[in-house]
């Protein structure tokens, strides 16, 4: 049987993945592939520590020039965290005529047209499954199953810390700092959560599979983003009392005016698929105009479901589809933009909206007043006798909007926070509609 | 920019969404495929209908040889129906040196080795995503994108019609034939629905998914089907009672003895994502050794979703990777089939039962005797005080039992049917478990 030799820089916990599925189950890649892919060597600085796989003697080394000097090495798996030295490996890997597969998305978020032109200009390929999303193959699916099509939204859990994290809030009243405390035990969030807990993360993968899905061309510190780390149990509880639930939504959203594009907790009714996912699950709904609506929903993280993208993406590799997919797709091309993003000010939503305001006569009627200045009409109220956690003289004041748009909500919302009946600061989420 | 010259055999509807892909939006295969897909031709017996499509002048014959005869013609769609002449036309295709694209389940599931054998003997492709569910890319999701797994698992609705058929019945309590008639109504059943409710065309589809995932080799008239065409109305009542929906599931599940292989109205837990698909979806969950539970869902059926997957796999095949998907995969090779399929008797299974029972004491002993001396275990019973539309002297009694084993479950109720405390004939149906 023919052999292809592959390589791992990275032994952390996806190299180890990587490194098992290669060894301890040759046989299937070899039932896949028609070839065998035969581990010549795994880089990382530590050659020390003990890892959860048998590696054959000699295997493992700190010297990168193990894979760039030996020339029989033709697929890489660059399983290596964040930016740099990820990106310089990268380009060493690249430059020394290997084809790379990455599970690198901080790094391709902010590097990707440079590393595409690169391998581009090297004849070289880059693919990169495992960097959205881990174990649901997203990447091929649009790229791919859906070349037929012209997609117009694309929504996704993109964040398994963050929807972890809001479903223990939800479902055991779990404190927001115990959550985070809680995903860091089972190894779902890193020691400084930031990034995944404040939207970073998730607008990092909308920025690729926003590029994928529409061919736009955008950094992801251009999408405005909103994370879940400010999120106060009590709109759980009301999103719920409304029929909702509230999810870390990434949108990418293809209209007339252009492109919606947004990260931002968002308002889902239950029952809706999105709705429904819980734990550190990710789940993607994609609508084409032929397809109609597709849903997928898996593993995003985790060693072994990014170990499966990593190692089917060097099976595609080695048999030569990553090549012809590369060529065809223009990855980060040069190619002008076919689409502009919309401003995110006049994108229309509906939202929820809470108010903390004082308990008399009229308060209702001078919000509901502002709101109607800024063209904002209510659809629906909850007002209780009393909110548990409140200042003895205030209440809360739930309102859901009909469909306003996102500068008017802005802007009424911070008129109303300066009213003398309202106390600090109000809470604006926007919610799912269609 | 190249081109490729491609044609269509059957311009039904399937074709004619096939169709307009190709024509009114060559711009997007142009970018997925970086070359343009042109049509060259559109073969039909029916070449006077008019359809929902505008063809140039001359495009549209009757008459094979145009494309068989044409050396230029690369990639042919053939969306023809039924399995003769679909087979025919198929060889003739694969003769002339045509890669092909079909969206025929019911010719693969019967002659899939003969054409697959012929197509590697030419040196030709055969790609068939549209083949089984529609707008899912299941074939090349478990192909290509979860080629570093060992499956474990799969479960699906591959049914639209019965899906919808049930649907109707447990949301509207529409009687069976309503719901049939609405089926029709809408374009989801045939003019004679018989091969999608009695099970036939899941287990078709089953066998080809069970042969890409499990690489065994299964004749669809082999797989123990049950269709939904015998539902009671009254089950899918007392089912939501004990907290589940009813579906047709198409199983496919591996053990150490072996493959478990069926198709049956299964009752599945409300909330779990394979009881909520609703309407004439699809859906499909998988498990995998490495990435763990993936589902999809999304339209089985219709134009567009269908032309959707024939104009990807066109793309595939025009572009090459098609042609190295099919050449390392070996579909239905001569390739020993590497596990051998369970017994139906020794599958174990939870079970819903309902009898029929004279309303008098010690009937619930008698039956839960005969049910005890076949090693058959009550979970729970619900015994109504009167059936809505049973005899005045009967009570319907509900049993969910514990794990037990196909051949004594019917043993049991086979028995149980012959007491005389019992009228007419039982309702026995397995419950989705893990």
């Amino acid at each position: 049987m023919d052999k292809t030799r592959v390589a791992i820089v990275g032994f952390g916990t996806v190299g180890t993945g990587v490194a098992r599925l290669l060894l301890d189950h040759g046989d299937r890649t070899a039932r896949h592939a028609g070839r065998t892919l035969w581990l010549e060597a795994v880089v990382d600085v530590d050659t020390v520590r003990v890892r959860d796989v048998e590696l054959p003697q000699g295997l493992l080394t700190d010297d990168l020039t193990r894979i760039t000097g030996n020339p029989e090495i033709e697929v890489v798996a660059h399983v290596v965290g964040g930016v740099e030295p990820a990106r310089t490996i990268m380009l060493k890997l690249l430059e020394s005529g290997k084809n790379v597969v990455t599970s690198n998305k901080a790094m391709l978020a902010e590097h990707g047209p440079e590393l595409f032109d690169r391998a581009r200009e090297l004849g070289r390929s880059i693919a990169f499954e495992a960097a959205v999303a881990g174990g649901i193959p997203i990447i091929a699916n649009i790229s791919q199953c859906l070349s037929a099509n012209q997609l117009t939204s694309l929504r996704g859990i993109l964040n398994g810390t963050s929807n972890f994290i809001v479903s223990q809030m939800e479902e055991h009243g779990t404190p927001y700092a115990k959550a985070v405390k809680e995903a860091q035990r089972r190894g779902y969030a890193e020691l400084d959560p930031t990034l995944d807990v404040d939207g970073t993360d998730a607008a990092q993968k909308l920025a690729i599979l926003a590029h994928l899905a529409f061919g736009v061309r955008v950094h992801w510190s251009q999408i405005p983003r909103v994370g879940i780390d400010k999120l106060d149990p009590a709109d759980l509880r009301y999103a719920r009392e409304l029929g909702y639930r509230i999810k870390l939504l990434a949108v990418a959203k293809l209209a007339d005016e252009g492109l919606e594009l947004h990260v931002s907790p968002t308002l889902v009714r239950v029952g809706r698929p999105l709705a429904e996912v819980r734990e550190a699950y990710n789940a993607i709904s994609v609508v084409g105009d032929a397809v109609g609506q597709l849903f997928y929903h898996g593993l995003g993280a985790g060693q072994m479901p990014t170990a499966s993208a990593v190692v089917a993406d060097m099976i595609d590799t080695a048999v030569g589809r990553t090549g012809i997919t590369f060529k065809t797709l223009e990855l980060w091309s040069n190619r002008e933009s076919p689409v502009t993003i919309r401003d995110f000010s006049k994108l229309p939503s509906r939202y929820y909206l809470r108010f903390t305001v004082e308990d008399r006569p009229g308060v209702l009627a001078q919000i509901a007043g502002v709101l109607g200045e800024h063209h904002i009409s209510i659809a629906s109220v909850i007002q209780h006798e009393h909110a548990p956690d409140g200042e003895a003289n205030t209440v809360p004041l739930v309102i859901m909007t009909h469909s306003a748009v996102e500068g008017d909500a802005a802007a009424s919302t911070k008129e109303i926070d300066r009213l003398p009946c309202v106390h600090g600061k109000s809470v604006r989420m926007r919610v799912l509609v269609d």
